[in-house]
């Protein structure tokens, strides 16, 4: 039996995801199965990169969703709306769908979920986190066994690619930012990458399927690399550290059977140099997954780009496919389904345990070290050490790194500090992993 | 409705799929639905890390895989035979196996198999190759949109940790072997490890799945580590190299539509340091992957272990509880079988393409090198560089590594430079990635 695919935009992953679809030998033999019904598009003058016939395509997306002999909708079209709308609908209409948009899922899986599941149909969404890299169905499929403990990933290329540049050529991040517009790698508009809000979507998906809840992206705590400059990555790589944009969701240390508190968070992070995710560059994603038994795994590859995040969509088109193919009785299948419908509460950020690093421009006098690290200790705050790393003119450079610490605590400690005389500014607050 | 299985052994892995089958909670809901039902060991007297009812164990395998209660067989006892022998008696009697056995399945797969498609049975694998790290199952689904062009790994944790600590403490195999054999890391009989056997055995399983076909292990070409020195490491060290035991499968540069020839070889081999699997140290294992359009990802963690080897068990459990569930009608799932039957043709070692590294011992005379060079370049074996390492009275130490040559094009070179008078002898000839 043929399956008949409806396809929702045809840009950079979509014309990927026809090519691998119109030239199937040597790939999975179920793909020999589908075929491509329609495609929806903005614009049908627009020259494009695939050869198809006139007719396949069209403008009008919501004839494609409810077109009865469409069975999987692989919704391309990126943004918020209407591929929101869109989804729902074929999902009302008893379309499977397929999805590589990350924005879409991380803010509506709670209604998207519910419609899927009342209807009976899959919602795959493989390509929208770390594009090329099977971690979804992983995280779905083959961890099942694990208590997940954490999750923690280099999750945007365009950040990466820029903080790799940065540390290997020692400029600073706007010189960087262009150069990666120059090169297609960031976007004219780079907030939803270098403020880290495409990495919130992402770890909130994560988080969503490795703890089997649902999470408000709102209450995920986003900080971008804006203001990482040469001088911390320099001090960093004197101190055995490489900085990374990380995304991070982990079970919290005051989690309890009763109240399963998570803590989900985007920020730059010290990641020593022998760690797994210290030595993923350039526009390479890898997602670190840490539970019990398993201990550690690590999924690295390709996180965009055409034929990657092809590849995801139609590896989901297969496993629909590959169900429908001789149906289950009755229910969905259970690996494939998102089930869970309650929120996850997440830790407020002041309650984190982190070691953090932070760089102080101080007046050249003695006394200034032992002063910082009295209204430290007075917070409870553990120094593992305090370096005055340069002078200029009547000013130093001080750089402090914390063993584990609450959150709360440092940044009360800060406070203080910053109301010293002694103390010009404060430049720099990262968190060590 | 709940799902009883039938566990053959109770040792290092054994007992870890049990502690995950016997505390559920935090884990896959799925797993609530599973019962142990019966747990086959050699010795009912043997003292055991888990707490089970007397009556649950046997000494009876036959009857465990025969059982008409018992739904899924999970196969840990390890070896050829009584292994062989009750996987397919359980399949036979229509149960569905999860096996951890890679010297099983890479010998008798053809069997195997084609008695499970008959039956309509899962025969699953997940632990058989890189024990905790999901690699079957993405090759089998996540990854089924790509032609696959080369599968490579570290899969063999002793023999890795082995030439992790030879790197890092310049000491030689034989030292090494010992203390990781006191460390439990590698066995008494250490000759499944070091002479490749082992990654042999998963380099076979891997191509079988990556390409489609099966593979005659016989075919598969194996050279261990015992001939690795310390100085080898070192001269590696300054060219910018590491030595590890790949295992690599891939489409042979002369393959063809009709012909799909693949070269399947575990052998040392110098790595690049920058290259993704150099830094892959101690008992840790990784698999690589290069496909169109996917490019390359890699999968990471511990390639061995009672819990991570446990964990991959019990996702295999789960895959066929999931669809036990709500079977499927007819057919079996299309991803989670192996249905290819035709034999791969593996092209002969002498037709790879590949860069070698060799050491001479010869005599420290002028001219030399230049007959050296004359000699590959007679041959087409094109040279990156000849090096004069060192000098030992009389003796010269001499290093050569070629471009991409023909491997056959090479060993004959070799064999005219052995007889030359001035040439010693050539202690080291490995690959180079
Ligand atoms: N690019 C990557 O590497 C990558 C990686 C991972 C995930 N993703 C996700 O994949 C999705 C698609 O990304 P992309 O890079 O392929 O986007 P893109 O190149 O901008 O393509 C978008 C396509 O959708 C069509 N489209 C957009 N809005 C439409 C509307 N309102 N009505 C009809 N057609 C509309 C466009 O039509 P026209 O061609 O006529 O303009 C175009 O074909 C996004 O969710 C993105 O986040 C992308
Ligand atoms: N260990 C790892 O880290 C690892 C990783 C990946 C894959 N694997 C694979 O997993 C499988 C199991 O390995 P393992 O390390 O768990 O082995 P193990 O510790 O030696 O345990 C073997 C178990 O099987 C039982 N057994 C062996 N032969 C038997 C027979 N003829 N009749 C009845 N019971 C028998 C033993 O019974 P008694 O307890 O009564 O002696 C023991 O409980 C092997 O195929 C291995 O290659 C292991």
């Amino acid at each position: 039996m043929a399956f008949k695919i409806g396809l929702l935009g045809l840009g950079t992953v979509g014309t990927g995801t026809v090519q691998i679809l119109l030239d199937t030998n040597g790939r999975h033999p179920l793909l020999q199965g589908l075929s491509l019904h329609r495609v929806g598009v903005r614009s049908l003058s627009k020259p494009r990169q695939v050869e198809l016939p006139e007719t396949l395509l069209t403008t009008d997306l919501e004839e494609i969703v409810t077109d009865p002999n469409v069975d999987i909708v692989v919704e391309l079209i990126g943004g918020l709306e209407p591929a929101r709308s869109l989804i729902l609908k074929a999902i009302s209409h008893g379309k499977h769908v397929v999805t590589a948009n990350k924005a879409v899922i991380s803010r509506y899986a709670d209604e998207i979920f519910t419609a899927a599941n009342e209807k009976g149909v899959y919602v795959m969404l493989e390509a929208a986190v770390g594009g090329g890299i099977p971690v979804i169905q992983p995280l779905k499929q083959s961890l099942g066994a694990n208590r997940i403990h954490r999750i923690m990933g280099i999750v945007n290329g365009t950040t990466n690619y820029i903080l790799t540049r940065m540390q290997l050529e020692g400029v600073d991040f706007s010189e960087v930012l262009a150069i990666a517009q120059e090169l297609g790698y960031a976007e004219a508009d780079p907030t939803a990458d270098v403020d880290g809000l495409d990495a919130a979507d992402k770890i909130a998906i994560l988080a969503s399927l490795g703890f089997g809840g649902r999470i408000k992206l709102s209450e995920v705590y986003c900080e971008g690399i804006r203001n990482i400059n040469a001088s911390d990555i320099s001090y960093a790589d004197r101190l055995g550290f490489v900085i990374k944009l990380l995304a991070i969701a982990s079970r919290d240390s005051q989690a309890t059977a009763e109240n399963d508190l998570l803590s989900i968070r985007v920020h730059p992070t010290l990641v020593p140099k022998a760690h797994p995710l210290a030595s993923i560059n350039d526009v390479y994603n890898a997602i670190l997954i840490e539970g019990e038994p398993i201990g550690q795994v690590m999924f690295f590859g390709p996180g965009a780009g055409a034929g990657p995040t092809a590849s995801a969509v139609v590896s989901d088109i297969l496993n629909i496919a590959a169900v429908l193919n001789s149906p289950l009785s009755g229910e969905v299948h259970p690996l494939m389904s998102c089930t869970h419908q309650h929120y996850c509460n997440l830790a407020p950020m002041e309650d984190l345990i982190t070691r953090f690093y932070a760089r102080f421009i101080t007046q050249d006098e003695s006394g200034v070290i032992g002063k910082l690290g009295t209204c430290f200790g007075n917070h409870d705050v553990s120094i593992e050490s305090i370096v005055q790393i340069d002078t200029h003119g009547e000013l130093a450079e001080i750089v402090v790194v914390t063993h584990d610490v609450r959150e709360g605590n440092f940044r009360q400690a800060l406070d203080e500090i910053q109301s010293f005389n002694v103390v010009n500014r404060i430049p720099s607050i990262l968190r060590v992993l």
